[in-house]
């Protein structure tokens, strides 16, 4: 059942560490078929070698398990969370990138501080507050989907395809799995400019408004011009 | 038309990623054939595995395309100025290199530190003015071309030929597609080594002027003694 | 004789260079048979390309040769203590690796700043006091065995499976040879993660108890649900 | 003539963009046959694919093209200085390795931090004066080694087996041009070790005195055990 979305997946999953993101057996990815509300994602604990198309675990967006051998990612809820939560994406992408983790660990969001950040993102990469202890305590994975929801209350999440979770990693998304990848790469790429340039430039500050409009707009808006087709994120 | 024209932009172009210039589909090469007065770049938001020759647009340097099936890259104006402003380039290279953007964002120039710098670069790489507002609403890629040529008002490019945009990033440029390639890997080099000085000697200055001349002109000048022919750049 | 274990222990040396832990011939693993009371450990000095499982030394745990017709990693002393000191390991490595040497070299321990250390170490990883002149001028490398075990006086070394010997360098452990080195190569990717948020927070504290209690035991405890089956480490 | 000896030189400088001791083509490596007084080098400005064993040429110790179709690397005079000056080494090698760099450019010897540190270097690898303009103007490349010399005239090179020439980049060396090759990759080690421990702890001092001696003598004293045979470098 759902051959395509399985491969889909699966492939998301593998351009994880083809693309650097993640090592050992860290990070996973899912890709939702919004019409019959399944997503699949990638079996807890194993090994990115060892991924096979078949082995991707088929999960409702309540999180219960629709069919597969393994037992999936223990951040499923999470994602689940966010599928229910966001309506326009088909794709969710948790890695353990090592920049975008330092600006987790530091509690700071990514500041938008040049143009290839504006390319992805309309401004600062947001960091989600902590956990309450007794989020923490209880349902830990659905709160880490809830505490990105209530982070965007008052974002676009099509604006902002990505997310640092405090203390954890970075979460990124988009209209199919694989835009989600291309988006963790540019989250990782953007944390680890921001990391120089904050080295070089200690208080540097946002880049200018008109340069962060035309730069995302020019591969987002309506009237994009960028590519060969109408744009797509 | 031209197909050896296009042949060399495509290994300019395939040259950036083999060099860890850019990443994803970021990043456009171009080789002008001056005689013509026409270039070929990199089409549109095309990834660099699905490139090939053919697939180069073909543009004049008043930026009009003149063959090709698919749209040319977002940069082609600022590529078109930059061959109408220096009169003895023939190739023209825009990279997402990480640490000469981190310079960049940081509006940085990178200082002259060191010979490594100085057998490409005769001082520092300078870093142009911010645009306006009006530049960035109207004619954005053509203002980024003008505020080079602006940048180099009195500079020579044959002597510093690379530059940073303002909160952007690199554009370097050479006699020829593959030298405009080599001048960025040159670029990022310097900036990646000027980053970690500047991190052992924060205050540190530019090296002294007797060898800054000595290694750029025993690579670059009338009485270049490096390599296995005349000097070249 | 112990085929199987040398086989073991050789897996485990090369792995080192493929996860990028060393450099030149720096590093070693070995894998015990406890019940036998020997491990098979890499020879001094031999550059990994060259190594064969038969060139795998056989020690018992005084460090005595058992059988092999090359002398062993001068740092056999050091593995024989922690074997001797910690009942439930059967692997040990130590690694050159860049980020946690820094650390060592530094004489700074590792603090837990966030949920990817705490996957792996249930608090800072500790660093070792310097030895003393006389321990130095004496049996240097097992006095190195001695200085981690005393710093494990009061630490079960199943929730630090990983150490920094201070100047030196790293020591990682486990159930198994191949999990020391998964180890080792979570002690770097913490190390890593720890210098950039450090750099970006120069203050920043351990992560909160509840998150690290959350993430270890959710790995490692007895009611641990990562995974495909029972949780090991 | 000298098949044997061009061939080694050529393995030494193939190692240089193996190690990632070099961008381009810079850097280079020699390696000498002392009884006869000729040493093999790399042609100027030659790109590493395409070396052949027979491009390399054979110089003598003054200096003067003994044998080769191609003009010797512009560094030629300073490989032949070092061989003048140091009687028992055999192999020279000039990286443009990025960390022993950026301590070159900020006029900074690399300190001994560590034991890594201690298993190459007898110390802190010491950079040399500043060249005076005078002896930029004359035969600056002479002046290079001689100032190698003057920086050495109280050290032993075989217990220093490399240096940092000011605002300019390393040069290393050894019994042969593979351990020359080694004692570069040892040399960049160590610089980036250092950069990345001065960055957790700005006013570290020097590695304590008995545990210098302890790994530098335990790999290169009359009494080494470290390795299968008497102790080399």
């Amino acid at each position: 059942m759902l051959t395509e979305l399985r491969r889909e997946a699966y492939e998301a999953n593998l351009a994880l560490p083809a693309h650097g993101l993640v090592a050992l057996n860290f990070g996973n990815a899912s890709a939702l078929d919004r019409r019959r509300g399944i997503f699949a994602i990638k079996p807890s604990g194993v090994d990115y070698p060892a991924l096979r198309p078949a082995a991707m675990v088929l999960v409702d967006v309540e999180g219960r398990v629709v069919e597969g051998r393994l037992r999936p990612s223990s951040d499923t809820p999470t994602h689940a969370e966010l599928y229910r939560g966001f309506a326009h994406i088909a794709g969710v992408v948790h890695t353990h990138s090592i920049h975008a983790i330092a600006f987790a660990q530091a509690g700071r969001p990514i500041p938008a501080l040049g143009t290839t950040h504006a390319d992805y993102f309309f401004g600062e990469v947001p960091v989600t507050r902590l956990l309450r202890k007794s989020e923490i305590a209880a349902a830990y994975e659905i709160e880490t989907g809830r505490v990105i929801r209530e982070t965007f209350a008052r974002r676009d999440p099509a604006e902002f395809p990505g997310v640092l979770v405090n203390r954890h990693a970075p979460f990124a998304w988009g209209p199919t799995a694989a835009k989600a990848v291309e988006n963790a790469v540019a989250l990782e790429l953007c944390a680890r400019l921001a990391l120089y340039t904050l080295l070089l430039a200690p208080g540097r500050g946002a880049l200018e408004r008109p340069l962060l409009e035309r730069h995302f707009l020019r591969k987002h808006g309506a009237a994009a011009y960028y590519g060969q087709g109408p744009a797509r994120r």
